[in-house]
């Protein structure tokens, strides 16, 4: 074993970085094992230097990051700071400076990591981000290692901890969307402004890598398809219980049926409760893949917090600390079939339609017109009258009619949805929701 | 992209092998693309060189591996014949003649790691195996590189297909043992001498490679306790329904408390249905690893099959390529720790216990005084006449009484049990079974 120790610079020190310091203390001989050689922390980037820091010697404490990655004898930066600037001129500045990096930061690589890839290959270093996605739950070295010799169809995964912990709650309690947010929020699921989550972004960056690692292309965030989970009802629990469904919010990636392209969405859809997703509970994460020779794989666990994403940090530190002993890097950026990527009108998936409609005959006539004129075929129809509306109607009462169709093209099935709204026996739209995972 | 390919021997082209071939031909532009060089078929080693092979150019079969392991041109050799000899003589050879080694080989692994991870070293070369445990699930990968910077306490796992397919059946159907493996021999799940799989020779050896890896100790087969599921009845299942558990036949590593040794074992166990494991059906397999940082995580998949298992051969051979390419070698064996493995005796596990005893006063009392003479304590017990015991019973009628125990040490448990036995108001022990997974 080497004994001159390898140096990393830690920059952030919050939820995450502080873990990781943490565990890289407490189990040094073991890195060091696993390694071949010493790991030592050489100094820890922050915004507020007077904040006590459990375990951390405040000599290592700066608020430079940038003079700490030009150091020129940094072996590896870890960058938990979060977001865009500074962290992306402190990567490229830490490839520059001969360290390879380990990151967290999903934002980042779904908006720039084909740069940030490029400007690693271009030095020569190794940039792994285990825990961007699904915490702690091994799946960028899985699918770009593991299943290297396969092809993956598609990516079917609940990343998004906060979401799942709502739905869950809505699903499992009856509570409504803004009951369950607030028992999320006072348990410490949901940030103070829980938008990255509930509207999907979260979960849209992670699909951008996913994507991109699983198909070998580039999928950029503005390619991936996001509808956030925030109008989801009761009543859509309901009706989902009916068809022996859940609701999740998914992160979708797939590969067209031709092969030729590729797509990438977030959007809340019913799923079977038979299908090994529908079980994921509270802020749990999992990720369900299916490729030609492995078949379904499915990997499941805890998707953010800082000792499950410092797990995911450590590992891919240990491999970087390796490739550095060894002087050779690991597998880079792998974009080389240039699959296009696809918009979601193209995507081939099935919907469930709730409608409030004219009590009166003729009306499922009309409506089944409506899809057939589209190309949708319908799979089954639930019409219900709804005696409550009876005397308030004016022509009549008003019935419910829920339509789920077969798999057809999304853009097929947006245009249905907006040709009913024209109907004048359809008196409003109640809900549309994809139907997933069959 | 170098243009000179690597050149690949295969050793085995049967279940496996053949499915090797397959996408090495089919899939050759993907992986040259994903390696940075083509990959050559330079020859496929069989036992009957007539039987016809599709696919595969007649020119590159032999009879004689050895010769094939030594011509000194190949990159590497994936060793898919199985058993111990002369797979393990002909990977020896191969590190010695300049290739690394991708093998499949649980029986070989489990019984000679150490000696081929030392070999492998001496020569430095790789030896990949990822096939060798739960098929196509990632699970050597994600435990030797994905929690390199964690800790694993526990790996709990459904290692068998065709045991999993058995058990299942009984459950789900309320078939026997016999008849549940009838089905499984039926559909090709079982083979014609069900041994390995029923009596858990397989899942031990797996058990012997997933704990060595986890724990970076040493852990050979002798040292893996293991009991089959033969004798698992539907009287078993019955009994496991009332306490909300099914069966399984798990493979369970384990750090002791004190962190100062490990254990392996395989033996059918009862499961609570709301643990992850009790939901994996027909012949899945299924593993859970449970790790300081990271939590409770679950890998899922097939766990055999001529296609998955080649998938997790081919992404070990894009690796080891990518390797050879770069002139490094991956992760070796890590058993540094040294962790010695403790008997079965000194595993903390519960005990479902079915005894049939003489249905008269006193009977309770006599039984749980053995139970504290043994330092084991209740948990709960159920008393239940059986009436139709009644008549032929000699000294009036026979219960049946069932007792499931706390945690306590497997010899304090069995000590018990013998115990039991020797009470003269104690007929016969029905069945005894372990209770895991709370
Ligand atoms: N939290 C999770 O569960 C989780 C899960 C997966 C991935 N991630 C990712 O991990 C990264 C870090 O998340 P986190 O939850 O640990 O964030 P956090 O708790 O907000 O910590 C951010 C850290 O960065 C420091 N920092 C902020 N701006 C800085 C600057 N300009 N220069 C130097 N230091 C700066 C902060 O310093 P102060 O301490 O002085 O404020 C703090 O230590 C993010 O990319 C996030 O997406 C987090
Ligand atoms: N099958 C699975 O689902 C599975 C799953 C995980 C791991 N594995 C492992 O993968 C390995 C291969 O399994 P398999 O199911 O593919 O076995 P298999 O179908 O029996 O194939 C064995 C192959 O090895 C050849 N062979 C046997 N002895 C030979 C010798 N002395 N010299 C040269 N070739 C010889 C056979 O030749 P012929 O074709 O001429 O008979 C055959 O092609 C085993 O280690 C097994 O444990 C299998």
């Amino acid at each position: 074993m080497r004994t001159r120790p390898l140096k990393v610079a830690l920059l952030g020190c919050g939820v995450v970085g502080s873990e990781v310091a943490r565990i890289m203390t407490a189990h040094a001989e073991d890195l060091a094992a696993r390694i071949g050689a010493p790991v030592e922390l050489a100094g820890v980037a922050v915004r507020r230097p007077g904040k006590v820091r459990e375990g951390i010697d405040p000599a290592l404490i700066t608020t430079d990051p940038t003079a700490l990655v030009k150091r020129g004898d940094i072996d590896v930066v870890v960058e938990v700071i979060g977001g865009i600037e500074p962290a992306r001129g402190l990567i490229t500045e830490a490839f520059a400076h001969g360290a390879s990096v380990v990151s967290a930061n999903k934002a980042l690589l779904a908006k720039d990591g084909a740069a940030l890839h490029a400007a690693a290959a271009r030095y020569g270093r190794d940039l792994y981000y285990e825990a961007a996605v699904a915490g702690a739950i091994p799946l960028i070295r899985p699918l770009r290692e593991s299943l290297a010799g396969d092809k993956v169809n598609r990516v079917l995964g609940i990343v998004n901890g906060t979401t799942n912990f709502i739905l869950d709650k809505m699903d499992t309690t009856g509570a409504g969307y803004q009951e369950a947010l607030d028992e999320a929020t006072a348990l410490g699921y949901a940030e103070a402004d829980p938008t990255a989550d509930v509207e999907g972004f979260d979960a849209a960056a992670k699909a951008a890598i996913l994507a991109g690692i699983a198909f070998h292309t580039r999928v950029r965030l503005d390619d991936v398809y996001r509808e956030g989970m925030t109008e989801v009802t009761s009543a859509d629990f309901a009706s989902a219980r009916a068809m022996g469904c859940t609701i999740k919010l998914l992160a979708i990636c797939e590969r067209a049926a031709d092969g030729g392209s590729v797509t990438a969405r977030v959007h809340p859809a019913m799923l079977p409760l038979s299908h090994p997703l529908a079980s994921v509970r509270e802020a749990y994460n999992a990720v369900f893949v299916e490729s030609e020779a492995a078949g379904r794989l499915m990997f499941y666990g805890p998707g953010a917090g800082g000792s499950p994403t410092a797990s995911a940090v450590l590992g891919d530190l240990v491999a970087v600390c390796r490739n550095k002993l060894g002087e050779a890097t690991g597998p880079g950026e792998s974009a080389y079939t240039n699959l296009p990527v696809s918009a979601m009108g193209e995507v081939v998936t099935r919907y469930h339609i709730s409608l409030d409609v004219a009590d009166k005959p003729g009306v499922l006539a009309q409506v089944a017109t409506v899809f057939a004129e589209h190309g949708v075929s319908i799979d089954t129809v639930r019409q219900q009258s709804r005696p409550d509306f009876q005397d308030t109607a004016s022509d009549g009462g008003e019935a419910s009619l829920v339509v789920v169709t077969h798999r057809a093209p999304d853009a097929a099935l947006s245009g249905t949805v907006e040709a009913l709204r024209g109907l004048d026996t359809v008196r409003g739209v109640a809900s549309i929701m994809r139907v997933e995972g069959e």
